[in-house]
């Protein structure tokens, strides 16, 4: 082991590359340092890699889904080197007040990995041979034997974002189900709501690559268009009681609660960043609608979807469609920004 | 009795008479006919009166808060003539698939009374000598024995909705509430929200006069600028974990948004009617919040509401300002569009 | 039609005839009369079949898992003769404040179809060729036009009793669940544990046939004695947060607590009869257990097991294991109380 | 500073002395130690000094109640020499499955101070000057300026214990609520019943000094066999939707369950040891309730209930009935014992 890495770093609007960088260190008394064996590029990293987050600094080193082996523990972590990890992309204390509750993404330390100044203070990412985890007692979990570390990759991120979206949408068994969205957090809400007891989930979405892809994983998916008309007929005018917001932007939201029946429950996961977004209050008043917005919360809730997983009653690596060696990252992040990939893992050099 | 009787009517912006009506008559199996002991205006009522409300027809007969008593009664309606009732400002049907789950607001068969065509078909409404109840099985409640007419008068709709907003914030005794709006509906939500273990309730109210009459009722009240300081104060820090908007515009929505603490639930029982209110979405995504837009439901509630006041918990005829003889009501609606009046109770000429 | 008509009735321990009986009649306007197209056998008629109900009267007219048209409607009942419905075997008046809450087993007037006066005042039943329907608005629905009578019979009890085990006990989607009891409504409880989103779901039964009936429907089936071993398997040690008693009996409950996990739910579907069971209250407090008492009701329920049937996601057809007309109905009796039929469906002559 | 300090020692049914003791060490990094300023003694301490718990050892420090000072932390403490600090009763590791829940009472390291081995293994308890905490960065909180010792003393068990009674019973506001033993826990639950929004609590307790003082704090107290009577009067016969058991014995386990209402929700925190205590499980499913057993969790409820005493909704300090200092601990036992005070404080010598 050298005493430098190699690591994915952001250099302006559509370029990454893989640079050399300091191998990174236990710094303090809960740091570990993970060698990573498998990454991830989500779709948020797309919007820092398109440069649409103001603030996103060069230099930045990317990835928050990541999962791998323990080199080096600080004294208070519970974990041995050697020891297969899985990671959550939010970084928190877990002792302050908020933590106490389960509010991870609360916490007055929140950040998360690969992601700048966006949110809390900068900490590098995992799409790299080496990654620091601050707070890794807390932000760290075993990743149980009977696993891969596929299986368990995106139990960072996408997988408790999904999950957290269709327990929040409060399915009765039998409800129709509309999820506004079909990318990978989209796929994995409405899978969710399928093992939840979902009667039938349409998913939203415009690309019809990404409507094939939904239609090979068993869902129902129709263009942004013609989904009030798809949610109508399946659930026989009825409409959905739970809708699933799942990208983040104004006119998602106010699909999601065109389609909405009375009395629904809108969860919205993607991430919104606007300050006045138009919202149908209108509507939303005469029907009664619930509208939470959540984000994933992986140290809250990966034993429940690992759980699921082990249990064989979901697969999240149906998403992944490209697997590229680390060196490649610049060639992956590029199919994935052309849409020509759903999600692509980087495999570590020697895993 | 005569085949007549007097009953408020809308002739245009700012313009009410009392005009003579046909007497109203038992039609269906489910009717009832009920002479009205003591009305009251609303501040919906307010914004037919002003000629908000675009389709809101002349000749409309007003009022949806009233007591009285049972004249006639349908062969469906088990309630005498001379019994003393109570009745929900929400015509349902109490049969439908959205009755039986508790949902009147969205029953299809939906209205208010003296609301025209504003919610379903218009149904003549409660300021005059007596009023043709439809559904009046599900829709009028006996008035217990020990409660007079006034105390039960706002269980039609300020109370149940005060009520609803309290409960729909799922207050954690301690917790700080903060109220936007400081009128009948916000007065009775911050009433509620003490009895239901609030630390602290601030209303915001623009106006000085409801400031002070809130201040009468043990209440903190602020101008809405100063609501997040207050807030911020008496949480130490912490926030509102639960925030109602009873007022029912844009900015009030934005307001109770930003007051909001993390993880807060923010209920909308204000009416909205906008197709696009400009909505802090951002804001809302990163601190997971949750809004829920709720209507008060006597309905369900009354009985609820009903046992608060008869334990002594809660004291409705506080909201009341005027009293005044249902010959009046110009003058009524008068005061009360100048805000000089809270709450104006029409009183029968014989009661 | 004569005014006559053959029904099931009981004569004493293990004695029932199909005899002649008074053809029912619509006696009051919320009344109807239902010519029977399929029934069934639960295992509540069992104990009266056994004579192990005190006071259950000779002369009963049996059954209340039905289905059929109707031929005759009081004023109030909005079906017309010819109609298609499915009955609700609770008995409710729809009006009462229990009622309003959707508590049907909590009304004052409730009672039960052919089960004498073990519950309310005595119905007649429906393993008959009619039956009178009391509250027919409120105890009849519309049965769905792409389900068979068979699909929808067991919405009458079984369907809803297993339904509402499995949505009380609040499944979190990867959760082992156990559940003490393979017969009907331990089949259905269990399945609809799978559609909510079970990880596990593991089946106590003593008898082996049954425990083979359950494999085939694709549940894990073990002795009682063996429950907790394997509930401890398949959840890694983790114990049943979910646990439902589908007996209702003393040893069943005493199993349902012994494997549940702490914090876990236990649903009591089983209908328990005693005035001191003995129960391991210091176990229930050191696990901080809740244990909910619950009947089905198939008015509030209804709808939404209908849903799960026609999405396709639960059928509940594959209860029955016997098919045989109404005349046969001591056979059939007789077939149950000897074990050899899971389900028995009595099939009228002309349908 | 000496090396010695004092202690309360069991020595053997009714026998209690304050003994000399090492003075407490911090013993690993998570560990702290604190200078009491007050303790009192619970209920639970009586069984113990009644001889009635098996296994407790002779030589047990006692008591699980204390407030202080820290003296000296461990490197992993996030509390300085000096800061004033509450204390949980519960003991838990704050890391684990069940801690990240919020399941303090359900951790595999669960402990109690001053309590033995009936729950986990043996911690020395708070009737002392001094006192080991461990796990002090989860157990320990620190005090707000505004409050005194004695406001926050009973955070550590009483308070949190009636508290999440009240919260459990998912009181509406308006209902009737009835409270099972009138002992600190249950006068606490009353009181936060009321706060809660109860339309009427009524405690039973078979002591008249302790109806007295129930009465004193403005609750309705009755012997236990009045319960139903007096619930059924405020209720209006209603019944009690919530009722909480606060004494732990079999008989009023039975009590409670018999004045439930329909539906409604048994809350027990009266600590249950038995294995078969007869339960009317006919009568419990009759009337569907739910009964939940819970313990009172200190860590995850002291900023609630601190809240709920600094907003002065709540006044703790009511309980104590007597303040005797240290030295005296053989006397306050024998007071407490004999039914005499209702809540002794210790108070130290130079505090």
């Amino acid at each position: 082991m050298s005493a430098v890495m190699r690591g994915t770093v952001y250099l302006g609007p559509r370029q990454v590359r893989l640079r050399d960088l300091p191998l990174p260190r236990v710094e303090g008394a809960r740091d570990a340092v993970i060698r990573v064996t498998r990454s991830a590029i989500c779709g948020t990293d797309l919007h820092a890699y398109r440069g649409e987050l103001p603030g996103f600094g060069v230099g930045t080193v990317l990835g928050h889904e990541f999962t791998g082996v323990v080199l080096e523990a600080g004294p208070e972590v519970p974990f041995c080197p050697g020891q297969r990890v899985m990671a959550s992309d939010i970084i928190a204390c877990g002792r302050c007040a908020a933590c106490n509750r389960g509010w991870h993404y609360q916490c007055p330390e929140v950040s998360l990995f690969g992601y700048s100044t966006v949110v809390g203070r900068p900490v590098d990412g995992g799409q790299a041979e080496y990654v620091r985890v601050p707070y890794a007692d807390v932000v760290l979990s075993p990743c149980p034997d009977d696993l891969s570390d596929e299986q368990v990759l995106f139990t960072g991120d996408v997988l408790p974002t999904g999950f957290v979206a269709a327990r929040q949408a409060q399915i009765v068994p039998g409800d129709t189900v509309a999820v506004v969205g079909g990318g990978p957090v989209g796929t994995i809400a409405a899978l969710c709501a399928m093992v939840s007891g979902a009667g039938h989930v349409v998913v939203a979405d415009p690309h019809r690559a990404r409507r094939q892809a939904l239609a090979g994983h068993g869902l129902q998916a129709v263009p942004p268009g013609e989904l009030a008309e798809a949610v109508g007929a399946v659930s026989r005018g009825r409409g959905a009681p739970a809708v699933i917001e799942a990208v983040g932007s104004d006119e998602a939201l106010s699909l999601a609660v065109a389609v909405a029946a009375p009395r629904a429950t809108v969860v919205v996961v993607g991430a919104h960043h606007s300050a006045a977004a138009p919202f149908p209050s209108g509507s939303a008043f005469a029907r009664e609608l619930t509208v939470r917005f959540a984000v994933g919360d992986p140290i809250l809730v990966r034993d429940q979807v690992t759980a699921l997983v082990q249990a064989g009653r979901l697969d999240p690596t149906v998403l992944i469609s490209h697997r590229l060696p680390l060196a490649d990252v610049a060639r992956a992040y590029d199919l994935y920004d052309r849409k020509e990939a759903t999600k692509v893992v980087l495999v570590a050099d020697d895993s």
